[in-house]
């Protein structure tokens, strides 16, 4: 496991070259040296952990896969928020971790008061480690995957009920392919999304921290007002694109092998479209009737804050803060469902609100008429059962996790609607919410403690709630 | 069916016999002739079941249980709010029936603004009206309890974990003795505490009022302050019977048995004290460290609140929505976890809340070492994965229908706290919430259509979902 957390760190130290060449570029010479000095750290740490790791290949189970993403994690974000304490532009270490965890799980949230006082090298590299985090989630599940292939993990299930065909064991190289591929669409819509914002006439330097933070689906932005003031085209250049890293990658897959209907007839598909939609025309309507013109303004607006919410990039137009209560409530309901599961986004992801509602209909018929067997079924197959109780007992984490985050946090006497929807927007990595951390507030009001907490939720919502979990839990530390 | 519904009408009709005395006591003859009339109508609405009903008795499977008890307190609402219509107190008939839903699925939620405004008679059956809820859905699901034996009902296995010993087949006389048992116990304990306030001051008809509202851990009161104005020894008096009445009315069984050891293993009973304590203590910290001296007063509305809200009562002796946000998130909580099962309280109960903490702390296990056999105990013995899958699976129930329930009452435009604690308020049978609809407020100001969808919460939460989730079902309307 020391090897893994060791080539963890070399790859995050490789991430940051690209990072000194900016800063290089735009003459920000302490910058540089920030940079330099978390790169020796990080390669001295990778190369003790090498060090102190056995060559023996010794065999994964679910435990240590638990374990080593977690610890990966949590490796990665402490060497990663070096740079903002070294450069003195975040200088409190909580307050660094926080920005950076907040960039690796594709938060966004922020406590920086004024991003345009942030020198470029360091915006660009909060952006980028959006993109970092979008793309290694993925890579690291699919790639990592015969890890958990003995276990139930819901991560490895949902992935099963997507990929068509194939019995788990014979599953390896398809995954890795799949895995391989979505890195190739990655870089390629990522591409494609800066190339439309500079047609949108976006400065470059923005266009390719806005991308980063669109194909993550994280929300840092290199403005004060986040997107508000780029053109009306770019904005809807990034709407477009928040909603396609939204989508299953798998599904991109099969566009490229022209199966259009495998992903028009796709369940997960279809709710997440229908949903934003559905969104949108309902935050709409009720603008008007709460009296506000409905100029291509407030539609461009609506479409793109549900798009912003509901992929969990947490970009921002408009001061929805300002929104009437149903388009606030609809919100946060689009906080809960969050995008599509093998997506860069996060939430608690529409195929499990599918699966959530279908085993609530088949509890009710079973209620009904107790002697028929009854299964639960996603996308034409029977989902085992499973997967139907443990996407019940994530609900279960989820609430849990919510409910005592919101009392921790609650200590800080801010006002319930800040601390609930506080707790929403870093659990599901969307970056802001209402009140005190709406899209014109930040994160730096709160206590280090509620910070931390934070961090944990964030960290708990990217990695889908286990990895983090079972480091409370006894036997994870236990000889077996 | 049918006649079961006459039998329900019945009884409705005579329980507001004692209300027409009070009436006379009080020389209120519009209020004497409101309830004649209504008497008048339901027992005619009686007779019209009981011909439609036919006299074979139809075997009872759990859909028809499911629609009967859905339909009785349908039923017994539709013709319980008339006496507030006809004497012209809530003239119109939706507050009217939002009045006595609240009242007879011991919310107490009020659309009244004044209830000193009222006439004793009304008051007298508003708070009559938790009484009757907090007995009659305990009697209708003990008493109702062989319909359900054949179904997986998780109030049934509920029960079936509180019952020591017997199988499934020879429970009947069992429960048709511990209902008999916990109607007297039900009793004695309301006479008890109508003494105890009785000699804390209190007048007898507040007495009687304020017993009838703690025994159905309902929470009308007849002051517009509730209980503040009353004297300290009374409101303790409150506390103490609100937490008895929020206790397994089978543990009082295994008091009067002398199984006290029994009492205190019980993993509920503990559960149920201990948070009551713990919420109690960090209220009284939270209050300290904003600054308010602790004082006899401070310390007994911590107890009392705690009290108030854990057991889903409602009665307040303070504004606790201008407190602390630490305090106010773990009174959110209370609402949430709410009373024993098989008390009179509402809310999630304690025990699912143990089996889900505990299915969950099982499935981390099961993700660590995926090949060991794991089971979910409780109370020392091995809960059925049915029981766990189903409790579970209410809490999916739950989230969605505080979900919807928020988005639609949003709609009026108050504030998200509002709505949010409105939803719980009324959705676990509490009462009065944060903001607009708090301790001071009431819920006159929501339209008629949230006030529909409130009175859908109340039935759903104090019937425990499926019955009322039933009826959206397209199976259970045909014929099979």
């Amino acid at each position: 496991m020391s090897r893994i957390i060791s080539y963890v760190l070399f790859i995050g130290a490789a991430f940051m070259v690209p990072a000194v060449f900016v800063s290089l570029g735009y003459s920000e010479h302490n910058i540089v040296i920030a940079f330099l000095k978390t790169i020796a750290v990080t390669v001295v740490a990778g190369a003790v952990f090498y060090l102190l790791g056995s060559k023996a290949q010794k065999k994964f189970y679910a435990r240590e896969g638990l374990v080593c993403v977690g610890l990966a994690w949590v490796a990665l974000s402490l060497t990663g928020a070096l740079p903002f304490v070294f450069s003195g532009e975040i200088p409190h270490y909580i307050d660094a971790l926080f920005e950076i965890v907040s960039g690796f799980t594709t938060t966004g949230a922020s406590v920086v008061k004024s991003v345009e006082d942030l020198s470029k090298g360091i915006l660009y590299w909060r952006s980028f480690s959006h993109w970092i985090g979008g793309m290694g989630v993925l890579v690291f599940v699919l790639a990592i995957i015969p890890v958990f292939s003995k276990s139930s993990g819901s991560s490895f299930y949902l992935l099963r009920a997507e990929s068509p065909g194939p019995d788990v064991g014979k599953m390896t190289p398809r995954i890795r392919q799949t895995a391989m591929l979505s890195y190739i669409m990655y870089i390629v819509l990522t591409v494609l999304d800066v190339i439309f914002l500079l047609i949108g006439h976006m400065p470059l330097f923005d266009s390719i921290c806005v991308a980063f933070g669109t194909a993550g689906t994280g929300g840092f932005g290199v403005r004060n007002d986040s997107i508000a003031s780029y053109t009306p085209f770019a904005q809807n250049v990034c709407t477009v694109f928040m909603i396609m890293f939204g989508v299953n990658f798998g599904l991109y897959y099969h566009l490229i092998r022209g199966k259009a209907l495998t992903v028009l007839k796709d369940e997960e598909f279809r709710f997440y479209i229908f949903t934003y939609i559905a969104a949108s025309a309902v935050i709409i309507l009720n603008m008007k009737s709460a009296g506000t013109e409905v100029a291509n303004t407030t539609v461009r607006n609506s479409f793109f804050t549900a798009a912003s919410i509901m992929t969990t990039t947490g970009f921002a137009t408009t001061d929805f803060n300002l929104w009437p209560s149903l388009s606030k409530a609809v919100l946060l309901f689009l906080m809960f469902c969050g995008a599509s599961a093998g997506s860069t986004g996060g939430g608690i992801k529409c195929s499990r609100v599918i699966i959530l509602f279908k085993s609530l209909r088949r509890n009710v018929h079973h209620y009904l008429h107790p002697n028929r067997v009854q299964t639960v079924r996603y996308n034409g197959k029977t989902v085992d059962e499973e997967v139907v109780t443990n996407t019940n007992i994530y609900l279960t984490a989820y609430v849990m996790i919510v409910i005592c985050s919101v009392i921790l946090v609650s200590i800080d006497g801010f006002s319930f609607e800040s601390n609930f929807s506080a707790v929403m927007a870093t659990f599901n990595n969307i970056g802001p919410g209402f009140d005190v951390v709406g899209p014109t507030g930040n994160f730096a009001a709160y206590s280090y403690f509620s910070k931390i907490i934070f961090i944990a939720d964030m960290l708990a919502g990217r990695l889908e709630i286990f990895p983090i979990l079972v480091f409370f839990s006894r036997s994870t530390w236990k000889r077996s």
